[in-house]
C-alpha cells in the first residue's frame, strides 16, 4: 500500500463506501512495508547504483544463471548486473543467458555491464600490499566501477618497499575514497591513511600462512589502526568495501 | 623543497656557481618531507579540522595541561581542542590554562571550543543501542562536533524494541553518515544499515558481560554485518568514528 | 495512538472534520509504536510479570533509586520491581524510596514483591553445581518468583558426586522448566537433561581458575551438551535464564 | 525390570517361593535401568515423539540403513524416525528398507513419517536469515513436524531488511515458540524476541567467511542478545533447537 | 538402606507384614545412596586421606573458620585438615579454632596436621622451573605430605639452565611420581619425562608476561609435549596435581 | 662409557700407560650418554613395554614398512610393535615385512603382537562415551594391552543417560587407572572420577560439530573437572593415555 | 638512477647538453627509489645474496618458471635462485627454462646454484626437534646455503631426549647463529637457548595435531622461553629465519 | 671443577696420591657443571655483558636489595647491575645497599653501572611508533647500554607519519641490529625492515586498546611481517630484545 492507495482508502471512508471500523481493521493488519518502507527497496536501488547482487558462493551455475536472467527481465532496467565468488562454470551458465557477460577469472566475478554513466563524485582508489591480494581487489574495482564510479588502482605497493607506495603518491591524492587491501600484517592502510585526508576503507585479506589465521592479523592490524581516517570491512570483503566507498563518493 | 628550489638549484650548477659535485651532494641528503611531505601535516590539520588532539588515557593531569599549553600558545590558530579518555582531575589542570575548557563528564572529553564553525557538508547522525553505550556514543558526537559537523543523536534505540528506532526513522534519513554505537550483540548496524542509503560507521563497546568478551562479540557482529554499508573501527573507539565520519562529509 | 485514537481519527474523516489529505499526512509521519508496537510493550509486560527490570551495574545508588521511584509512582500498577547486579549502598537508597524493599546480599539482587500471584503453570526448579554458583542460582531463582512462578531449588549437585543429584529425583520430576547453574567444565546440565523430559536452561559460570576463562569452558561444555533438551544463556546471565523460563512456564 | 516384574517377585517371596536371601541378591545386582531408570527411555520416547535419531554424520550408508532396519523392526511401534546431516548415496541404502523414506535434500534429513498425529499443544515457527541458513532452517523444521507439532516458516527475514521481517508479524504471533536461525552478526533472534513473547530458540549457523569465523560471531552475538527471551543452541544445531522446541510445546 | 536394611524389608514380606505393594512403593523412591552410593562417601575418605579439603578462595576467614570446625568436631577423625588458596586473615580466624593449624605462607595453605603416617608406597617428587612457580608447587607438596606421602622437591631447575636439572637426576630417579611445575613456555614436564619412566603430572602455571596469556602457553606446551608419560591438570592447580598423584601412589 | 670403562681409564693412567693430560682430553669430550643416559633408552624400554611405536600419521606405507623391518630384525628383542594413526595401504606394506602384522580399522592401529604377557599389577578400563569416540578409545585399549596390561572396557556410555555408566559400576571398581575418552562437552571424566578412587586419564576427542572446535571445548572441560582424580591428555591422544596409564599400572 | 647517473645528469646541465628546464622534468617525475631509494634495492641484493626468491605457494608452474626465465636473463648477475614452498610439477616447468635447477622435494624447494661462494662469516647450525620438523627446518638450510653461508644440521634431538642433543654439543659450539626448529610444545629453543652464547632463531612448526592448533602451541612457547637469547619468526617461516641468520652473519 | 681441577685430579692418580677407585667415586658423582656445564655460566656471563639480572616484578623492595647486595660483594665483578620491572620504593631500598644506583622511571628499571666499556661492535638502534611504547623502547635502550653496546634511538616515527621515519634514515643505516619497539597494529617493523640489509628485533607493546587485545594485535602484526629480516619477541619485552640485540653484536 502506497501513499495514493492510503488515499484511496480514506476516500472511501469519507464516502461513506468504508465504515471507519472495516477501515480500521485494514490498516491494522497493514503490512509495514506498505506504509512507506518500500522506500527502503529504493534506496538499495539508490546504494547500489544496480538491481541486484548475487553472492555466488554455494550456488550452482544454474542457480545463478537463473537469478541473472530474472533480472534481466525487469523492464526498464538499465542497472548493471554483478556475481561476486563465483567460477568458469557458473560463467558458461549465465553467459547463455546473455552474450554481454563478461568473466574476470582473477576476482571470480561476472559481470554484465549495460550502463557505464559515471554517478559517483570523485575517483575510488584501490590499493593493494601483494599480488596475493588482487582478487580482493579487483572484486573491489570492479564493483566500484559497475556501481558508477571513476576509479584508479596501485597494486603491489606493500609497506616493506615504502618507496614504491611514495613513489605514485599522486595516484593517493586523487582519490575521494581509498580501498585499501592487505593481507599479512596489514600494515598498508595506517601508512596510507597518514599520507592523505579522505577515508580509507581497509580489507583485510586471508593471504599468509601460520600465524597469520587466515586473515585475523590483517585484520586486528587495521582495528588498531594508528592512523585515524581508517575503517574496516570483514576479510576478503572487496564487495563489501566498495559498496561503502561508493555510498561515501556520492555527489 | 619544492619544484621552484629545484630549478634555482639546477640554475645555479648551469652557471656554474654550484658544482655538479655540490650539487648532487645536496639531492643526496634531501630530506623526504621537503619534497613534499610536509603537505602531510597540512593533509592532517585539514582533516581533523584542528590542530592536535590529546589522548589523556596514560598520561598525568599535569603532562596534559602542558599539551594544552602549547597548543593554545600558536599563533593564529583558532582550532579547537579536544582531550579523549581523561577525568576531572586532568580537567581541574586543564581549566588553569583555559578557562574555556569544558569537561563532558559522561564522555570523559574536555573540549575547548574556540570555533563553532560548520564546514560539513551534512549531518552526522550518531545511534546508539543502550544506556551503557553512552559514553562512546558522546564521544563521537563531541568529536564530530567539534571538527566542525552539524550532528545529530538518537540513543537508546536498540534492536529489541525495534519500534523506537523505526519510529525515528525521519532522524536516519537527515544523515550524510551515520555512526553507530552498540555492544552486546552489535546488531544495531546491521539494521540501521538496511534503513538508509549512506554509510554506517560501526562502533562496538565494551559493555556487556561473560561472552560478550569486552566487546568483541559485538565486534564480529558487525564485521559480519549483513548490511553492505556497514565499515568497522576499534571497540570503543568512538573517536576514531567520527575522525572518518568527518572525512566523509567533508564538501 | 491506539486503536480507538485510530477509530477517531477516521471517524472525524468520516464526518468531514478531517479531509482525507490531512489524514494521510497525519498517517504517513505516524510513529510506528502508535500503530500497534504498543502491543510489545504491553507483552513485555505480560513476559516479565512485571513493569521493568533495573540492570543495576554500572549506575550509581542514587540513579537506581530514582528509576525505582518512577516505578512505584505509575499508577494501578502493581508488578513486582528487581533491581540485579546491585549492593548494600544501592540497597540503602532504595530503601529510602520504599520500605518494602528487600536486599539478597547473595545474589546481590533488590526486590520490591507487591504481588506474589502464580501466574506460572508449573514449577521452575533451579538447580546448581557448587556453592560458588549460588549467587547466579539465587538470581534466576529471584527472578523465576518475583515472575509470579512457583520455584523449586536443589543446591551442591555437581557432576562428581552424582548421588546426590540422583537421590532428589523426585525435585526434578516436579519441574516444568530447569534452570541449571553450574561453572568449571558445565557437565551438569548434560546429566539433568538426560533425567528428564523438560526443556533445561544451562546457565554457565564464570567461578573456577586457570583453563576455566571466566566461564568459557563451562560455556562450550553447555553448547556441546549431548543432552538434546538444554539450551543455553550468556555467562552468569541467571536473570535471563529466569526470563525464559517464566516465557516457557506460561500457561 | 519394571513396576510389575517387581511385584511378581514380591508376591514369589510372600508366597514362599522365593527367599528372601534370594531376592536379595536378585535386587541387589538389578542394573539401575530396571528400578526406574527405565523411566527415563520412556521419557525419551516421551520427548522426542519416536524412538530413536540417527545420527549420520560419519556413518557409512550400511550402517545407516541397518540402524533404520533394526528401529523399524520394533513391534508396535509408530514413531517416526529421523536420519540427520546425511545425502542422497545413504537414502539409496534406506530405501532399500523403507519404501516410505524420503529424502529432504536441502537439509540432508531422511525422514520416515509413520505418523502425522500433531501432539504438540501450539505452533512452533521457524524464522531464518538468509538464504544460506536455509539447510538448518528445515532440519529444524523437520525434526519439529515429525516430533509431533504444527510448524510454520517464515524465511529470508534478515535484520538489514527488516519490513520483510515486520510484513509478516502475524506469523510470529501464532508462535508458542520460535525457532531462529541465523549466520553472519546473528542478530535476527534479538529482534525477534522483542517482537514476541514467547521463548526464542537461536541456531547460529556457519555461513559467512572471514571473521565470521564459521558460525562463531553469530553464535556470540545470541549469547549476548539484548532481549531477554532469547537461548542459544550449538552451531547449525537445528535438530537440536526442534527437540527443546519440542519440550516447550508440550501440553 | 543397605543389604541389611533390604533383607528386613523382604523378611517383613514374607512374614506377611508387609504387602507386596507397600513394598514396591518403597523400593521404588528409595535414594540411590541408600543402596550403595554411600560406599562413594568412603572411597572419598580412602582417597584423599582425610575427611575434606577447603577451597578457600572466595570464602571469608569466619566461613573458612567454621568449615573447619566442623570438620575437627567428628569423632573418631584423625585426618588431616587442609585449607588452600587462603590468607593470613583467614588464617588467624582459624587459629581460633585450632591452635595446631599452621599457615605457609609461600602457598596460601592453613594445615592442621593430625597424623603423620606414610600411607603412599614411594616417593612423590615436586619439580619446579623458576622462583614465581614456588608457590603452585609448595601447594602440590603440602598436600601430597598430608594425604600421607613422602615427599622431595627439587626447584629453580628450568629448561634453560638444563645442567641445574641433569645435576640433580638422582632425586628424579627415587620418585613413584612427578610433578612437574612451570610457567612460560612449559618445558619442562617434557625434559623431565624423557628422563625417567614413571607418570608426570604437569601443572602449568599462569607466571610470565605478554604472550604467556595467563598459563595459556604453558598449558598448550604441557598438552602438546613430546615425552609419552606426561599428563596435565588445570593451570595453578598444585592441589590437583597432588590428589592424582596421591591416587597413583597408593600400595 | 660406564663405571667400568671409567676405572680402567683411571687404571691406565695410574699404570702410566696413559698420560693425565691425555686422559682431560678424553673425559672432557666424553659424550653424556657415555655417563648414564644410556639409561634412559633403558628406561624408554621399560616404560613402553615394547621397543618402539611408529607414530604413522604423515609417513608413507613404504617408510613404515621400511621401519617395522627394521625392528624385527632386532635379535632377541621380543617387543611387540605398534603403528599408530595409519591405514589399509600402510598395512599391505607392513604385512609383506611380518605376517604376524594385524590391522585394526577402527583405530588406526597397526599391531604385530609378539607377547602377550601381562606385566601391569591391576586392570586397565576404558571408558568412552559416545559412538564417535570409540576409534580413540580403541587405540588406548589396544596400546595399553600390547604393553602389558589386563584391560577392560565400557563404551557408550554417555553422561544424558547416566543409568548405563551406574549399571556398570562394577567395572568401573575393578580397574587401577580408568581411562577416560568423550567429546563433545568432556563430562564423562568428571562423573567418573566421582565414583571411583583411582586416577582417571581424560582423553578429549575431536568429534562433534560447531562450539565444539574439533576437541576444545571437551579438552577445557576436562582441565575445569570438579573431580580431582583427573588428568588430561592431548585431543584424541589415545596412546598417550595408555602410554601414562601403563606407567601407572606399574607393580 | 645512482649517485654516478646523478652526476652524468647535472653534468649535462652545466655543459649544457640539458637545459635546467629539462632536467627538472626528468628528477620531479624521478622515481623515488632514483633519487636514494635504490640503495634499498641495493640493500636488498645484499642481503639475500641473490637477486630474488619466489614464494611458489599460490603460483602455477607455468608462472614460476617466467619468473625464473626474468631473473635468469638479468645480464651479469650470478646470483643464486630460489623457489620455495612448491612441487614436482613447477620443477618441470623451471627445468625447462634452466637445465641447472635442482628440486628438494623434502623441503620443496627448487634452487639455481649459480655462486658457491661463502660470504658469511660463521656457522649457521639449524637443529630440529622431531622428524616431522625436517621439512621446514631443510628449507632454513637450503636458503642459508644459497645465501652463501656455511651451515650445519642437527636433526632429530627433541628434548624428551635431551642427551641426543647434550651428545652434540660440539656441533652447537661452533654455530654463530642457530636456527631452532620445533613443533608440538616448541621447548628445543629453550634448551639449546640456554647451552650457548649466541642468537637463536626459533621457528614453530605446524606439526602435531589436537591442542597444537596448527603451531600456536609451539609459538607461544618459543615466544615464552626462559633463554634471552630467542627470538621467533612465524610458523613453517624456514625461509625467513634463514634471511634474519643471514643478517646477523654478515662479516 | 674445571680442567685444572681434573688435571690435579688424574695428577694425583698417577702420583699414586689417590687410587683409581676413589678417584672414580669422586668422578661419578660429579655434577655436570662440575664437568663442563660452568662453561655455560661463563656463556651466561659473557652473553650478559655482566653477572646477573633480577627480574623485579613480584619481588619485594627488600629482596631486591638483598640479591642487589650479593651481587655487589662478588669480588673481582666489575659487571653492570641491571633491576627490570621495579618502581620507585625499590629503588629507596637498593640505594641503601649502592649510592651508584640510579633509577629510571620511564622504564621502571635501577641501573647500577660499574663498567661503561664499549664491548659490541657496532650499534644498535631504538626505534619506537608512539608516546607510550618509550617505556618498552627504554628498557631496551638502557639494558642494550649496560651490556657494552653503543646505543642511538628515535622515537615516536609511528607508520601513519611515514615521514618523521624517512626524514631520519641516516640513524636506521648507521645500525648493526634494529630493536623496533610497537603497539596497536605493529607496523613499524615491516617498514623499518624493508629499509635496512640489518636485523630487526621487533617488540609488540602491550598499549592500546579493544581489539588490540593486550599486544597480541602487534605480536601477530610481527610474526607476519612481509620484510624477511624481521623476527620477534614476547609482547613488552624490550629486556630480550636488547638480550638478542647485543647477541649479535659480538665483534
Amino acid at each position: 500500500m502506497n501513499a495514493k492507495d492510503l488515499s484511496e482508502l480514506l476516500e472511501a471512508v469519507r464516502s461513506g463506501d468504508l465504515s471507519p471500523g472495516a477501515a480500521v481493521d485494514r490498516l491494522k493488519d497493514l503490512p509495514f512495508e506498505d506504509l512507506g518502507f518500500a522506500k527502503v527497496d529504493h534506496h538499495r536501488a539508490l546504494r547500489q547504483g544496480f538491481a541486484e547482487v548475487v553472492f555466488g558462493k554455494g550456488k550452482t551455475p544454474r542457480q545463478i544463471a537463473e537469478i541473472v536472467r530474472a533480472m534481466l527481465r525487469k523492464k526498464g532496467s538499465r542497472s548493471n548486473v554483478l556475481v561476486t565468488r563465483t567460477d568458469a562454470k557458473a560463467f558458461a551458465a549465465v553467459r547463455k543467458v546473455s552474450r554481454a557477460a563478461k568473466f574476470h577469472a582473477l576476482s571470480g566475478v561476472i559481470a554484465i555491464e549495460r550502463s557505464s554513466e559515471i554517478t559517483g563524485k570523485g575517483t575510488i582508489v584501490v590499493v593493494s600490499a601483494g599480488t596475493s591480494d588482487i582478487p580482493v581487489a579487483e572484486e573491489a574495482l570492479l564493483t566500484a566501477r559497475l556501481m558508477g564510479n571513476r576509479t584508479e588502482h596501485l597494486y603491489d605497493v606493500g609497506v616493506a618497499g615504502i618507496h614504491r607506495l611514495l613513489g605514485h603518491r599522486e595516484v593517493l591524492t586523487q582519490a575521494r575514497v581509498i580501498i585499501c587491501v592487505a593481507g599479512m600484517e596489514g600494515a598498508l592502510p595506517s601508512v596510507v591513511g597518514g599520507l592523505v585526508a579522505v577515508p580509507v576503507i581497509a580489507v583485510p585479506t586471508s593471504t599468509g600462512y601460520g600465524a597469520s589465521f587466515g586473515g585475523v592479523a590483517a585484520l586486528l592490524g587495521m582495528l588498531n589502526s594508528c592512523a585515524s581516517n581508517v575503517t574496516v570491512v570483514n576479510i576478503d570483503n572487496g564487495f563489501g568495501a566498495a559498496c561503502v566507498a561508493s555510498c561515501i563518493n556520492r555527489p
